[in-house]
């Protein structure tokens, strides 16, 4: 299922059997994980990875691995690859049982090649999932282990053919779709949720953020509602491995292909 | 760190390269968990945690192994002890990447007998913990694999020697224990929070609803708030593996050993 996996540095042949079964990951999702582009050129963004990887691990207390060593275990799985979907976990390591961690204990890092998705459409069709996601300020923003809400938004019955799928929190406050965040154009301005109470703090958010802020708009993030998405002149999602994809359709609502959207797809050269 | 350990029925000797990276139960928390403490005559309330089990299973649309696989599995782990933890981990399996799971993945068992904890005392202190739990009803009741709320709240520094915690929600509704449930004592009723929004619908807490009602208490499941706790005239914590602890002392307040938790002791011949 990987391309090349590295646990701790070591390559592991038997791919079913090898992480350990006193795993914290495993029995909390007591840790954190990124997931990259790999092309031709490198690890795009990889140092806006590296850097909420490290933020991830200091929130939740974790001692995590140096940035050289994490960049070399990428490096090595990545060898001989063009195109891949790297994966980095870090997790606070294995333990004897219960929630407390021990005084001492070193964290497991896991990183991964997976090959990468077929390239879609840069116009996807979206719809609202019945999920919601819980409030908890003090996980907002850190891309964690913690992510049954996301699972079960992605196994909701369906009754079309959905690229994605917005998500709201238990208030009714938009924030997210289930694998990147959502941006709404309202008079020009680009907006997208706060993210105070939860979701994911998107390295491609951030790199919109930045660039649409050179290219003359204004951008804020604050709360948005349904109404918000559905009365927006434009709506995009991104992804750091996807890029940034033009909502084409939502419920009953249609957009054309949004023009802010293709000019950050230039911009960063998506 | 394990007494034993079965996967997927299998007995692993390496415990340090068990469960497959691509275990789902590692990458997002999708899976469910029981921890039951056995002893010399078998493992304590095993039908209601084999129920809990199938219950969270279904909740989380996971295909739930069969009860005697589980047993089975049970009875492998816990022949030749006389005391021990069982744990049961049942996750919806390995599979790609991506929230989404494919169609047909074949659920993870791990089965673990761990060392039992030293017997402790019936009166404990505790404190009110800082780290706070998402209200997401989608999750509350079922003991699902994330976690990481209950293991910041026992990663907090903390200025004493405290045995318990106990935990509010993000509106400040008391929940549960960090891993136990909570019941007050108040004008001769025993109270519980109802955990309509978060927390475990924990198998010793139904044991003593059950048997509370037998011993002519007054039971009920409401919302409950801190100054319910302190203005009770006896509190209790519950736990599959400890049973009923008392508690002696919370911030400022103290209390004298509680007769309530010490019938229901006798009662359940704990």
């Amino acid at each position: 299922m990987t391309l090349a996996l590295l646990i701790n540095g070591e390559s592991i042949a038997n791919l079913t059997h090898a992480v350990s079964a006193s795993e914290r990951g495993l029995h909390y999702g007591d840790g954190v994980f990124e997931t990259m582009l790999l092309t031709g050129g490198g690890v795009r963004f990889l140092d806006d990875h590296m850097l909420r990887l490290e933020t991830g691990c200091q929130r939740l207390g974790i001692a995590a691995p140096s940035p050289n060593v994490l960049r070399n275990d990428i490096a090595r799985v990545a060898a001989r690859l063009q195109l891949a979907v790297i994966k980095v976990i870090v997790t606070r390591g294995a333990s004897g049982r219960g929630y407390r961690p021990p005084e001492s204990v070193a964290p497991t890092r896991i990183v991964a090649a997976y090959p990468a998705p077929e390239p879609g459409a840069n116009e996807i069709i979206v719809n609202w999932r019945q999920t919601r996601l819980g409030r908890n300020a003090r996980l907002a923003g850190i891309k964690h282990l913690n992510r049954l809400e996301q699972v079960l938004a992605q196994t909701e019955p369906r009754s079309g053919d959905f690229d994605e799928g917005l998500m709201l929190d238990t208030e009714g406050e938009v924030v997210s779709a289930t694998a990147g965040n959502v941006f709404i154009v309202r008079d020009g301005a680009l907006c997208t949720p706060d993210l105070r109470f939860c979701g994911v703090r998107g390295v491609m958010r951030a790199q919109v953020l930045r660039t649409a802020g050179g290219l003359g708009h204004t951008v804020s993030e604050e709360p948005l509602w349904p109404h918000d998405v559905e009365q927006a002149s434009e709506v995009f999602i991104t992804n750091s491995v996807r890029g940034v994809r033009s909502v084409a359709a939502l419920g009953d609502r249609r957009w054309a292909p949004g023009a802010v959207a293709q000019r950050l797809r230039e911009a960063l050269q998506l």
